[in-house]
């Protein structure tokens, strides 16, 4: 089983390059802010975004940086024999990273826009949780602290998603071949 | 005067990136090794592995993590006015950002490869310092310390470099283009 990670700054359009991917390689998705949800869910709380980084809060607490990748690496041994490929959406720490490689093959993708064009984006869509220019800087040093940067740095691959969609997309097609003509065993280490 | 800041992990070419951009853009080539490199000489002692890396670990332990961009920012500072455009090669901490930021305009341009690349690079050309596949590995880690990934996550400019020396000079010309038409403005933040 291949294990894909994939990485980004907010607003790089990691998610989008995600599931464009696992939908090429008959991949199952795996989001990671999902996993921190299904938590929330178990615990009976309404899926607020306190709550969730609340839960994500305390997650790491007992675990350390790589939680919610100890959490995905669990539900990576049960999908064990039954994918080729999986998809893992948003991992952000090297922590996770080590938790994710112990569990297959792994190959960490990084989706890369400018802040400068990163900013307009989000600025554009008005998420919940982010819509002014100090929430966005604030959420990309909250990731920063995570080390995200050091995931992008070491990343297999690099994707720079600074057109529109259908370019990421054009993108996420021709890796996916890259993929499945195994051309990955070369690039992505043990 | 506007500052071209390169980043990049080792062997990833950055070097040979920033020297084709800065004859590009006729611009004064900053090597942040180099001012290490005459504070080793001005203290009258030789040029060797160990001497460059206690002078560096000095000088961080005085100034932090940014005293080498501390150091190029006084140099930047005495070329006011002389420059259109300086290239500095070599940023590695997101602290370096902040003192070259506050000497001028400033944009960042990682240059990135995959690390089984890059590895595979640095073992052909086998450099003084880091010959083994561990010893690069010590340096990626070094380099990930100093908070190189912070730097390269959030660079204005990122270019891949995972194929041959005119492809990498195509991009540095293009970008070299690219900022003398000014498009820098829009993308590099204050």
């Amino acid at each position: 089983m291949l294990i894909v990670a994939v990485t980004g700054m907010p607003g790089s359009g990691k998610s989008c390059f995600a599931r464009v991917l696992s939908e090429e390689l008959n991949a199952k998705l795996i989001v990671m802010g999902d996993v921190v949800r299904e938590e929330v869910k178990k615990r009976g709380l309404p899926l607020t975004v306190t709550n969730i980084e609340s839960v994500a809060t305390e997650l790491r607490k007992i675990y350390g940086r790589g939680a919610v990748g100890l959490k995905v690496a669990e539900t990576l041994k049960e999908l064990q024999g039954q994918y080729e490929y999986v998809v893992v959406d948003g991992v952000r720490s090297p922590e996770e990273i080590t938790y994710l490689r112990a569990a297959g093959d792994l190959c960490v993708v990084a989706v890369h826009a400018a802040p400068a064009i990163r900013f307009e984006r989000e600025l554009r869509r008005a998420r919940e949780g982010a819509s002014t220019l100090d929430e966005l800087k604030f959420r990309d040093s909250k990731n920063l602290e995570y080390g995200i940067g050091d995931v992008i740095a070491m990343a297999d691959y690099m994707i720079i998603n600074e057109s529109d969609v259908q370019e990421l997309v054009g993108q996420a097609s021709r890796l996916a071949k890259v993929i499945r003509d195994g051309l990955w065993r070369d690039r992505c280490r043990g």
